[in-house]
């Protein structure tokens, strides 16, 4: 192949060169190789009180088979045109209206769930149905069949799902499939995921579930956790007392993909500022505080949804010095980890 | 060098290589090389007020400084001068006094102790004290300063040591140190390793324990997860409802050479046969029984130890018709799966 | 909270939400919960000899600093705006004119070249410079300060940059640095990376490099590689004679997020069809041939760059009865293993 | 059960005991419980021309069936009954009269096996029949079909046996088979290991084969490989140049419980003192030299073995001031790793 240079057009490069699906690196180089993270996710915190009011009133026109994706999706105000809160992690907000059910189905993300209020909830991985209330974090595997709903003859259940779907689907990863038969509860009394995996002693399987095996993590449970923790000196100065949400088979996250975590702020605490490479999305599940982000506070009330974006200088403040905070938060770490991506400083 | 043969002397040839330490593998190769496992030990059952019964003999003329190893060690009939129970794992009873107390030491091996009588005891690893008492297991990771003692006025505490000392002896791997100040128990609140690692959140350190955190598993959960693993249906063929005592952190053994498990046989259950690699030396927790191996029938009740060697075949049965029976267990299946030397078959 | 469920409008409903920052998943689901993966990703194939060309004409009139990013980018036809190859690969072609050579630097995305042309290049990873010539494969990790050049009089060199690059900015951790002195080339003898890590053995180190510690891997030893490969029977149906350029610290791939193989197309060979979930980039090394991609044949030529989207069904076929074809690939396997979301089966 | 304590009769305790298989641990901690490593091996040399001898003298009157296990095993002093080089480590030397060959057989023992002499050797793993000759290194991983030969007219191939027999023997995991046709070597040309996994590209199966798929290691390579590290830079302050036989499907030692090295010890060099768990077989492979053990110098040249046992202090010294010299050398260090029971430190 000859070396002799072509006679350069620089004016007329780069229209040439798109014809032939080519870029010159120089002219897009601030936007895909910044000198650190520039995600297009903004901080926003959704109001509960807002979101919820919209979750119900599209119960009342969406029903039946439309009911089955009645999901108010949180898009953060970076990239409205991209399903997602923050980074690649999904949040939305679902209404359950009494004795409603969703088609058994299964796809390739992997769900977290966090009830926000009921106590009729149900859901079932695999066939295996569990009860679940307020304050219950599910989990549902990707590729197992999962089915929920809402047992009561009155009351409303709300949860919040918090996936990988983004992530999966960017990915080229995104499968989906509904159950031939619409449902497959067994009819045989359920393998009690907590009662199996939820002790000291584990079945002695051999299995490394990659996935939490665990369905449901109640909150009373999770709550004493939190308390004792702190009663036992266990204190981080970026997030107060910091526990994750583990999957008893591996003691690692819950999901390959994204952790989940709980923790506590102590009346009138405030965080020291840091910041890491990994979306995170936080739902207050108790009490008031506010979150600084690269600067500007973000206020939360129990029942919000707010989130940081990967590599934001934040810190957290308890806004009441009497009561404990509590935030329940997903993020990106375990992908970030598993690509040797992580990365975190303290702010400087 | 030349190749030229020698002359043959097979009458001294022995005699004469073994003044330079060679031995003809030829005459040796049916201790060395077994078609298949061949070991030393032996199946046995220790009865429980046999050596109960010693151990409180020994209390009454070793104390002081003396008591400080004051333990029954269970010597396999298959070497009476190897003090092993069973392959490379230790077992001895021992009664601590009212009041007593051991001096703080830490060793290179690990230990796993079940709590036989007693509610006062006491054991404390890096200084954090919990109390343990009847049923309880207990587990020492290697290299931790670690101390215990009988808390009360007036009750005994029996418990029963089940280590890998002799793994740790025989790989020239064994330390043992006594602590300068003979204790070092934290005036500090102690941090509960129950509360911290026994729940379904995890502290978010990071670290992988290779030995469990959890000092101590207390025998009220651990029998309610027996239970509950009955009810959903959890069922080995060769051991009934077979759980293991996990480490939280991994979700793993609770120790790299050693594990530990629970065993339910339903009232009436007879398992099937099997054999594998690895010790096994069961402790009868609760009810009666009788273990089968390679064809002679050991009976065991509440409280007595049997050991099953590598490769021997056995099967279970409950002595029971109407009650249940509760084998605990620590075996070397740890070790053997992490040299790849891990075998297992159904009986022929 | 109250449950009263406000009066539906669903005229209004999107706009609505719309300010508040939510959209209705039933709105949305076609483009973001596809039934099988839907990458925006479309197959192509670049020409080297236009490619090429263009590389040659920028290196007229991009001269000096702004030489440093003189990189012609293949931006798939399926998302002009986003500069990937496909998926979340990275691709773009660079030709060092005699005498150039690039400023030390570093960034998070880790990258694999391949040399098209030229036999004086050099690189330098952490200060250890190394001499790379035609069909090269050269790795540099991430985070490791590495500089470039052409140490020719008169001849060009020029390479393939083949890059996580896309993912890593897609993940919010992208970092990018300049070496404070431009250089750090280092005046001690290099610690010649293939004669310590490409051999039988390997420094006793204990260490697991996660990317691999071998600067390059030179064309000579990697297509002999392959013919002996094939000698000892080696095939896959989908992929003729294949190999996976090893990190030697590990056995794995040469970077956490792709890998990178080497494959051989025997005279005359077709492969079977199959899809998997990630992308692949194909660089052909040797030979012509043909890839057929959901149905759509794709000629090639050495040195021509095609792609495979996620999930995309696709067989190879040598395009000569004579002569033997190699492809070269980087691959985003690792990644979507690490994730647990590799797929794959045969053609239906 | 009564907590009255027994009459104390000390006097008769231990005898009365005994009969029920018990032991007071405080009668025999001196051994069971050392405050260091105190392995039974001891230091020691065994010469080759000595050892070789016997060799081809038992060659003289042991032939046919008789001749398969015509090893001579390396007994250590310290425990002239326990068949093994130190701690549990085999060494054994082997001498194959010309056209000699051993039938076909398999163990769970894996064995490494270094040639002293010769060059018409062959081995087979799995039917695939490979030639070795002096200096080269054969791994034959536990539990595959195997069998060895000389090929040669008149030439003697000697090498020595380096297995884990011991260990595996006193887990009570230890099996043999011959194979029931006595051999089955493959009519089809063989899969060339050295082909197929040492080179920088790995065959792409995904398979982490535990033992080194490397049927064998040549000397040359091997040689090679260590002056180029001693170019490199590559220096251990107590052990030289050191590099590691690797398994090129992980990057990790040769077997899972016993690792394979090669040393180059610079004309004149002496290197520091320390020690660590884990016993070490030592064959000089290349000049003279002095490795000094618990304060006794114990010379070698090329064919001595030379074992120094756990946790004993040695340095070594090269006993030429103008040639290099070399030691190969087997250690138990990745089954310690394995079992968390490895420690090293320098000398104080």
């Amino acid at each position: 192949m000859p070396t002799t240079f072509p006679a350069a057009d620089p004016e007329t490069f780069e229209e040439r060169l798109s014809a032939f699906h080519g870029i010159g690196r120089w002219s897009a180089v601030n936007d895909g190789l910044p000198w650190k993270p520039a995600p297009r996710s903004r901080p926003h915190v959704w109001r509960y009180p807002v979101m919820r009011s919209f979750a119900l009133e599209a119960a009342e026109f969406l029903k039946g088979d439309a009911a089955a994706l009645r999901v108010i999706t949180y898009a953060n105000p970076g990239h409205p045109d991209y399903e997602a809160a923050c980074g690649h992690l999904y949040a939305g907000l679902q209404a359950l209206k009494p004795r409603e059910g969703m088609t058994c189905h299964r796809h390739a993300a992997s769900a977290i769930r966090f009830v926000h209020e009921g106590t009729g909830g149900w859901t079932a991985v695999d066939g295996d149905r569990i009860s679940v209330g307020a304050g219950d974090v599910i989990v549902t595997p990707g590729r197992q069949w999962h089915e929920h709903g809402n047992d009561n003859d009155d009351g409303l259940v709300i949860w919040q799902d918090l996936t990988n779907d983004p992530l999966v689907s960017s990915l080229g990863a995104s499968f989906f499939e509904l159950h031939p038969q619409g449902t497959h509860l067994k009819s045989t009394p359920a393998r009690d995921s907590l009662a199996c995996w939820g002790g000291l002693l584990l079945p002695d399987t051999g299995r490394r579930h990659r996935e939490s095996p665990l369905a449901a993590y109640p909150w009373a449970r999770c709550r004493e956790a939190l308390d004792a923790a702190a009663r036992a000196g266990h204190h981080d100065p970026y997030d107060g007392v910091l526990l994750e949400y583990a999957n008893p088979a591996t003691g690692g996250p819950v999901t390959p993909t994204a952790g989940c975590r709980l923790q506590l702020l102590q009346a009138g605490e405030e965080t020291l500022k840091h910041r890491h490479t990994g979306s995170v999305v936080y739902v207050a599940a108790e009490g008031t505080g506010t979150t600084c982000i690269d600067g500007t506070d973000f206020n939360w009330a129990a029942g919000d949804t707010l989130c940081v974006p990967s590599w934001a200088e934040h810190s957290h403040k308890n806004g009441s010095t009497t009561q404990e905070a509590v935030l329940l938060s997903v993020d990106e770490f375990p992908a970030l980890r598993a690509l040797g991506l992580y990365a975190e400083e303290p702010a400087e």
